[in-house]
């Protein structure tokens, strides 16, 4: 277990020790994007010193936001260091002089080497082996963002975070077993459904969104939309019927009963066997602290959900990370 | 033509004078939540001094934002003043202390003596006959936020926003007679259609994600998502084949190289007769600023894409504004 945060975090904060950050940009595209959503949330929850905003990496380019300069900090995130939106947000922010770091597995990328400091992290799909859960991507934000909180406004919660990182591989190896058979029996319930819906909120809505659009869409050509679970009464649950397909990640976060809520609407007005609950009281999640669980949540629910998206894949015929039809494989869009 | 922005406006800023207001909540949910981006949008693009952010009426009370206080306003929407997670979100707000500006058709509903200060704006489908966009929901949220900029940091505005608004719906005119032709060809096109997407970016991505969830989903059935113009290149365009169905909106504010992009993309790998394109540059804008044409496109395109709502209801034999599963049909969800 680590008892601090990561040497180049640390460098990379003090760097900005003495200059006064206001505003925090978290800026990236698709699934990095995607784990931007949670850090808002635990920014917003912690901190009354620092704004955030969470941006695609051209939308962030072209608006342009007249906030962005010296009192800003930028933190930016593409897994390959390859996705040139964000590699030019990285030289747009420093243009205006804001602070840049980089998070992505390739520190000699474009974008690791575009950003002030590059900040590693790791995947276990090119590692081959579980990683450690505070060198994944998830976890070296989380760390950022804890360490930038305790150095601008004096709230600490690095070692809750730290101890909790490290109490997340047992956690998630153990949510494996809890859901096996129950991904078997969605895969094959769901295997010629047109359109699955993804549902979330609060620090969770990252991962339906990154479901939603890097696996049902992307690597399984499904019709999807991550939908807001309070959004969802608002216009989307008029297409729920008794075929209506969804994945409902109900976390234990403070937005849990907009969660609850929605999937209570579900069971009632769809079917039990089309609505794939992932509900974090059924896990184990022994050594994570309670103040923790809700951030550490979406990242089980994510790595478990790998799973249920190889079953899912096997049973259309269709191979996950192989088929595409246009990314990596026509380069002039 | 508007010489000044609305009395009540000009009241409830005038309450804030002395205040010193830091950060800006926008609040409301679905349809309502829709216009709160393109108020980001402006606020991002004109303000160094105001933060703001976006939030879901429930989502923002269970989140409950540290930084919320005495230096934040919360502008809050809600059609009917009966939306109960927005009215909760008013009485929230008030309770820490933080300014509350509700906007409302009806001024006596829960929202609107929730809130501090309440601002009526007006809807067409309410009075029967075209209103006066200054009067609309978009003009008077605009209203604000330019009058909160005049006041808060200097920047005025507000005469350009008040004569563009004054242009507004000569445009909105020109422009059904423009799509007349095209709604018809594609409401027989997308008539039997599964599935439809909207995408967008900047300014319009209010009016995409309101018409997805509002119309497409809600009023017709359609399963729907509104796509981010750049973030559908990090995994939505994989469902893209000769089929697939679009309404692509290309506006006339920063991101306008985004939602093209994505355009060609359909164009290359789609059918032509597959996506719905509205330009803005067909337009005839005539007497609105350019510096506001970006803020006030997506105002026409909702506007317009009503009556492809109709047409294709029609196509598909459904009532709009009638057809409803649950949406005031149900109540206790």
């Amino acid at each position: 277990m680590k008892t601090e945060i990561n040497q180049d975090i640390h460098a990379a904060l003090a760097a900005i020790k003495d200059r006064k950050i206001t505003h925090v940009f978290l800026v990236a595209c698709g699934g990095s994007l995607s784990i931007m959503h949670p850090g808002k949330y635990f920014l917003d929850r912690h901190s009354s010193a620092l704004t955030s905003d969470v941006y695609n990496g051209d939308e962030f380019v072209t608006r342009d936001p007249r906030k962005l300069g010296p009192s800003s900090l930028v933190v930016l995130c593409s897994q390959t260091g390859t996705t040139k939106e964000t590699a030019r947000a990285a030289a747009h922010a420093r243009a205006k002089g804001a602070f840049t770091i980089a998070m992505t597995l390739d520190p000699a990328s474009p974008l690791g080497t575009a950003a002030e400091r590059v900040v590693a992290y790791q995947a276990s799909y090119t590692t081959g082996v579980p990683i450690d859960a505070a060198d994944s991507n998830y976890g070296v934000l989380y760390m950022i963002l804890a360490g930038l909180i305790r150095q601008v406004e004096g709230v600490d919660v690095v070692d809750s975070l730290l101890k909790s990182l490290s109490a997340l591989q047992p956690a998630i190896d153990k949510a494996h077993l809890v859901y096996a058979d129950r991904f078997d029996a969605f895969a094959a319930q769901f295997s010629q459904a047109p359109v699955i819906y993804t549902l979330a909120s609060g620090a969770n809505y990252g991962a339906a969104y990154s479901f939603a659009i890097c696996v049902f869409m992307e690597m399984l050509w499904i019709n999807s939309q991550a939908i807001h679970a309070d959004e969802f009464f608002h216009g989307p649950f008029e297409v729920v019927d008794k075929d209506a397909k969804f994945v409902c990640m109900i976390g234990l976060d403070e937005t849990r009963r907009l969660e609850e809520r929605a999937r209570d609407f579900l069971y009632r007005f769809g079917s039990k066997e089309n609505v794939l609950v992932l509900d974090a009281r059924e896990l184990d999640l022994d050594g994570i602290d309670e103040a923790f669980q809700g951030y550490l949540v979406p990242l089980i629910f994510f790595d478990t959900l790998w799973k249920f998206a190889y079953k899912l894949a096997d049973q259309r015929g269709t191979v996950i990370l192989e088929d595409r039809r246009y990314m990596k494989k026509i380069s002039d869009y």
